[in-house]
């Protein structure tokens, strides 16, 4: 199947043809970027030489989807609806990596973003997480890949939520990313001298955009609206989200009984790995890979519950997540190009 | 005044005789170390060649005591406390660095390290944290130098207790610190290979044995009962911990009213910077440097606050903070040997 | 094809059953451990949790060579001859990751790592660099999978030294290395908070053993003795071997025919990239991937040739190298399980 | 003694008010910075609050001037001559850390940065490396400060340059630098994700601007022209330069006659620390110090010297080296402010 990649010079849109490149279903005619235009994959990103044999071109929706049935679409928030609409429109389906259709509610993602460029398509995206939305995502033609932070937070909680086990009121979700969830903008603090050695919080209080799409998710599993306080904290590391929840059980619940509620959730899924009793999720332990690494801690004397997940920004909070909802929507085994070992060290 | 690092040659050792050699009023005049004993110290650790000019001895307590009228101790819990014990006898004023009289209450100290090898001096033992016993310290012959983890939870947390302003049930405290709080334990997981790029949650569950102690010296502020939820997590850096505390307001608080509890809490202090309102602290920002970054921000909308600290685990968290402690104790100006500006970038 | 990884747990072991996970004619069957025997793969390195369903076991030859056509052997030097010789004995193809099998000359072995175990099978071992050694691979039953810094050096340097362009005397190689080289020793030295932020040269003046690996086949390239000075030095990275060749030119050369010495060398090579003219190696372009990236400089003015070259040690440098002999060995395409894209960022 | 800090909020500028702030004899009245004009330097900095109590203020050379008797020129190459030359005009003593006033030659600084704007000032500079120029320091009023990189060579190499000990012709200087020698350019290059896990080097073939200062101040310890290969490389660490020197011995030398050549150099200098014989200089040992540690090897089988020196490049590389030569200049002692120990770890 013929795809395309639009916006491939960015650190998701890269990670794409990396997963790509090893897929023997999906085939990547096109490659945009504006900055890029004209010049070989391999010439601008060395790390693809002899794997990406194409040139990148300009960002022309119309003349793409001549060419292709399917399009990742990695392009900024805001920027992203237009082109995916012209797609649409044309009869390509795409996987659109930035959060235009992950927010169900037009005024919602007003109050975030700014007004929405194609609210007619909203209703037709499915969010893309596949452990929640499987069935949805096999029929659909857009595909909202769903937010890092959100992922590694909705995948450890949602089956307390929907187990009614767990408070739903301020619940807290303490994040620690690495920086290549920033892209390649070129912001003081994200240079080498400045992160390095460093760690601080940042958007605390509940001023990061991820938080109205981490509500409308978590609401949706518990069936009641739900409350988060969320506080992103920036790592000194390049890949990977470590995202440890802090939930008010509604009964006492043991370690033992809360890691058994996330292996009756997972025990099909391949990419959810629920840890045995008392070892806990590492970034290093999901590097590169699909995988989101999960396991709870009970502090009985205080009546916390602690779930904790690892996963890769890149990967599974973003390209990989893509091309495992693509799979779906698109009949390969769920699988397919993304089961390789993570690097470890 | 003649002073000795008894365990001077692990990293709280070496971090003493690093702020030590600029000490105007404390001269070194003995190191140990069992395992370089003879050695000198330049030959041992390059860094103090041309600094420090001594030989590491064996840790002799009697002998070292009648050369010396202060001592600072930075053995390994448990071990510490027969030399402190040897030390007072001779009359050496003392402060010990590990965890043997921190905790009040010899039964806590069974649960969580074992019998106490000298509970007979746990009484004389003042929590060596200036900012809450200024006074107490001045007159005392031994210290118990606070935990690094506690040292960054108790300054931003104990002002809200004294107010009264937060729940004092279920407090949590979500911790991020580099590795050198672990000294130069040869653990497979402190290695560079296995932490660089890595990130992860440990004795999760209230494991840690700085709960007993955050729990003690927090419930003394609000005079109740607190208990603590405590989650440390491993940074790939050397130094540092951000705290990020989660707190329940009795009543809804704005930022800037909680900001300014912490402003009034530490007007006079000269280690403590209270941030401005919307700044958050960084662990760039104190490297090396004795200073304590608090902020605090306000979830209104979930009724959360969270408030910040930033230190340095190796100065503030240990030695800075010792140091700081023996200029009370020995009159010298608190902020003697301690003004030294955080090493950016 | 059954095969077995022996000394799995080590970096290079769980590097070759990261690679081998992924290939389509190698079947993992016995993976060994003394320290991990009888536990699951996935419990002791949980990255490989979901990947590799086997149980460690301990090394026997004689058994597992009854389960197996082909092994990996990944011990250390001098304890891997003995295995090494017993699977041979029992007809299994070996391909050694130690310096068991590179030298030609067993008294220089004896001089750099003892009595040789196993000195009769030394003449029937091929050096595992498939760019020079390719059709002796092909029919070979014992390979010796090259050292990561003579891959690194060998590479830039062969072709120069086959065209009888540069001195062979005194060659600079000076090598920049990541620490997972030295495996997961447990040496102070390699501690992340000793090794973070720093960097420094070690067995400065040609101590190392590398040594006479690198002019052992620098002179067979050359056809006379070839003698080099090489300085290793280590990096606050995990991955990736830098190596900076200083050659002086016998007629002085530009950079752009030097580059084309390399492109005539390795226009048919899948894994040695030739960047194009100006284009520095980057570690970053290599990770993760069994790709050596090259250039050539020249600095006509002081008649130096500077040629690069980048690896990933743990790939290119051992495993993936150990992969790529194996699959001419055994027939399949050379770059089986090979063209995974570097992991950048 | 009054003093300015000119364009004090780059890294230079700022670890000049660092060093300066525990300085007895100076006292900065003055910072300025174009883009922080107006704001107080702890708000812009928030590791200088409570160290630096002063606003930045524009560059007006002019009014500076009557405030202050010395200042500190932390600006640009070539933005730098017209300030120093206004200070100069104005009476006011300057230590300038541009490249501005390195280069003897008006030709050779046209020829790597352009037109000079101030050429009658370049004969009435010293460069400032006290370990050279300690008496023409004394009694200048303008000051070059050297480069980083050949601070880090100079230092080790003129000791076998004056006694005529090795070849003068194409010596070999590979040095390994942290990213704070680039300042805070916003440079794709040097974002975090970009160059952790990273090593490349960079202006290969002598097109470093170092190069000139190198050879001209090689040529004048060794009294005939000097001619060097010179190939930084960038590491993923924020301070040091580690520089490796190959030198070719006119007779044969062994480690130990090539150390004491060092050690009979630098007896009497406090800042160049000659390691024992078999010990290497490491960037951790001299982090955040004014060091210089230095150490020669031999391999006399390739009749190769190999000399090693290590410095922080902010501190004796550029910050700590400017206030050593303001305290010759100045008359205060050469170390004041400048024996603070290196942080370790």
């Amino acid at each position: 199947m013929r795809v395309a990649v639009i916006g491939a010079s960015g650190y998701v849109g890269l990670e794409l043809l990396r997963i790509l490149s090893r897929h023997p279903g999906f085939e990547v005619c096109a490659v945009t970027s504006e900055q890029r235009a004209g010049v070989a994959v391999g010439d601008a990103y060395p790390s693809l030489r002899g794997i990406v044999n194409l040139d990148f071109e300009a960002n022309d929706p119309a003349a793409i989807a001549g060419r292709v049935e399917l399009a990742f679409c990695a392009l900024p928030h805001a920027a992203s609806a237009a082109t995916v609409a012209a797609l649409r429109r044309a009869g390509v389906r795409v996987l659109d990596t930035s959060a235009d259709f992950r927010l169900r509610d037009v005024e919602t993602y007003r109050a975030w973003y700014g007004a929405h460029p194609a609210p007619e398509l909203i209703e037709t995206a499915v969010y893309g997480l596949p452990e929640l939305y499987r069935e949805q995502l096999a029929s659909t033609d857009l595909v909202a890949v769903p937010g890092c932070f959100p992922t590694s937070a909705l995948l450890p909680l949602v089956p307390f939520l929907r187990a009614g086990l767990v408070s739903t009121d301020g619940i807290i979700v303490d994040s620690k990313t690495g920086v290549s969830g920033a892209g390649r903008a070129l912001d003081e603090q994200f240079l080498f001298a400045e992160l390095d050695e460093n760690c601080f919080p940042y958007k605390v209080g509940n001023q990061h955009r991820h938080v109205p799409e981490l509500e409308q998710e978590a609401s949706l599993a518990a069936g009641v609206d739900v409350s988060i306080t969320f506080t992103p904290h920036l790592l000194p590391i390049t890949r990977g989200i470590l995202t440890t929840l802090y939930l008010r059980p509604n009964q006492p619940i043991s370690a033992e009984d809360a890691q058994r509620v996330l292996e009756k959730a997972y025990a099909q899924e391949r990419f959810v790995r629920v840890l045995p009793v008392g070892q806990v999720p590492k970034l290093a332990s999901v590097r590169g890979s699909n995988f989101c690494d999960v396991a709870a801690f009970s502090d009985l004397r205080t009546n916390n519950l602690i779930v904790l997940a690892a996963i890769d920004n890149l990967v599974k909070g973003a390209s990989g997540g893509a091309v495992q909802s693509a799979n779906v929507m698109c009949g390969f085994a769920e699988e397919t190009a993304l089961l390789e070992a993570p690097m470890v060290p």
